[in-house]
């Protein structure tokens, strides 16, 4: 007899976008999902509306047989501070949203227990239960995007940290007194190898008359209101040898590539994982990135695994179903 | 009725001198301890033959009771990387040390089960158990002396790691090619901000011709083959308001504090402690690596604990006679 089948929903609620699917929790397979641009500029009704609207769209694309086992619980993973007993997104400047009480809303419009987690905490749990982290029981995986974050797993589950902050790998020091970076410190990663920080970096040289492929194409999209370079347009402009490109993505993943050796030898985890759109996009920087973290890292821990993240896009709504379901009592095994 | 007394021996073996220790295991109290410099030029066997002889004279000053319970176990930290279960002392290039099978050794000589583990993971134990630790579940022990290094607990647990080296903060970067570390790697944190840093940074100035009291003490103390400034000798120049020896440790607590604070965000702990003679010694260095990592961290985790390592010099012994009697299945509560 196949295994009886579970479903939860997870809904990935980014600054960008919105992305909301119906996972089958006993295999990690997205059987449903809807996606929308946020559109935070139009305030926290409006994103709390457009939550409830992908959630709706997504039941119904999953279109579940009427004997199917009902959908057991919600999990939301949102770009920001989190408290996560009561269900609230407490402060998320990229979503446009404060003292959003996600748990209350989605739980009365759809009668079910709702988690309300950070996005990269999500993230990193769908890597563990159905992604590149299954086999491991500690490991950090960490997530480039426009900024930089990762969650920690112990013992298999996600460790969240005195102040449910754990995981802001974003924000260690690696230039003493380095580039300023958007928390108000200075030599944070975030500002050397996020794809916010390679934008400033391609920009800044465009502007300043360096040739390059991107010239155009770059400042196009930016004066279109979007903030960083698209992972695809990165990726091309390496395959089309653009000499800047090359240069400033190998300089983000030589820092990016330090971080990881720190990370090797201080917390000495069975594997790091990494994630985001510009690391499955782009080669060359997690290529760099491994090379310098192996060159980086004491002898013992330089040959740990450094695995790309599996489940691309969809690694948030499958780990916040997850967190759902194990919120509703069922266990992963 | 009071609680029974146990008794562990505790041995801390380190590159300066080796300290052993009847600890009473019910209070983390020394009963009775002996210390000698450990001559590490005088090769293995004199170094194995000195910790009997210490171990020997340890036992002896404790003057326990004929009728007192017996010692349950052995524990030693020595400085260098251990193999844990095997026993074993792999490599210690301050000890002189390689392959040493201090278990063994150890466990024919006294009869006793024996724990041998690396000097910082031991000591971050003592703190765990009868130090500063108490009452934390999740923290990291960091110690500084001639090199930096730390202890990771879990749980109340300490954390080992996939190759069993976790902790290794000493080698997190902290500015991107910079100075040049032991380990071969440039810009480790323990090229800032360990008391050999320290030691060069102050001689490389005197040498340059700047004026010090530390002129001629440290000189010499280097010249009777000494490779560190003595952590009294930094105090005594800090009290009587010596501008370098300010300026040195003021930056080195500058550094140190950059990497709390990436730890504080990283790892985001119950607390910090921090330990080893110069940092007993020198409030500067405490003090400004504390106000450091309280502007490095973000908002929420930059009012965790960071606090002194209560055990002092007997960290060591107390940590590897709590790991010797668990390891004969003694339970701490």
């Amino acid at each position: 007899m196949p295994k009886q089948k579970a479903y939860a929903l997870g809904i990935d609620l980014g600054g960008t976008k919105t992305l909301a699917a119906v996972v089958d929790i006993t295999s990690g397979e997205v059987v449903g999902s809807a996606r929308k641009r946020t559109r935070a500029e139009r305030g926290q009704d409006f994103v709390s509306q457009r939550t409830i609207e992908l959630a709706t769209a997504a039941i119904t694309a999953a279109k579940l047989d009427p004997d199917a086992p009902p959908i057991v619980a919600i999990g939301v993973g949102a770009a920001g501070q989190i408290d996560r007993k009561a269900g609230v997104v407490v402060d998320a400047p990229n979503l446009g949203v404060h003292d959003m009480p996600l748990g209350d809303i989605l739980g009365k419009q759809f009668d079910k227990p709702v988690y309300v987690g950070n996005d990269v905490e999500v993230a990193a749990q769908g890597e563990n239960i159905y992604g590149s982290g299954r086999g491991y029981n500690n490991f950090v995986c960490i997530f480039i995007g426009t900024g930089i974050g990762s969650g920690i797993v112990q013992n298999g589950r996600l460790y969240t940290g005195l102040t449910g902050t754990a995981g802001e790998i974003g924000h260690t020091i690696i230039e003493a007194n380095g580039r300023i970076c958007g928390c108000g410190g200075r030599g944070c990663l975030e500002a050397y190898a996020s794809r916010t920080a390679i934008t400033k970096a391609i920009m800044a040289e465009i502007h300043h008359g360096r040739p390059s492929i991107l010239a155009d194409d770059a400042a196009r999209q930016l004066r279109q209101g979007e903030t960083v370079i698209r992972s695809g347009i990165l990726a091309d402009a390496i395959q089309q040898k653009d000499e800047l490109t090359i240069e400033v993505i190998a300089e983000a993943g030589d820092f990016l590539g330090r971080a990881l050796g720190s990370i090797l030898n201080f917390y000495n985890p069975d594997c790091i994982i990494l994630g985001g759109g510009v690391i499955e996009a782009v080669d060359l920087l997690f290529e760099t990135a491994v090379h310098r973290a192996r060159t980086t890292a004491l002898a013992a821990p330089a040959k740990t695994p450094i695995l790309r993240a599996k489940l691309g896009d969809y690694s948030g709504v499958v780990g916040a179903a997850c967190l759902g379901a194990q919120t509703a009592g069922y266990q992963f095994s």
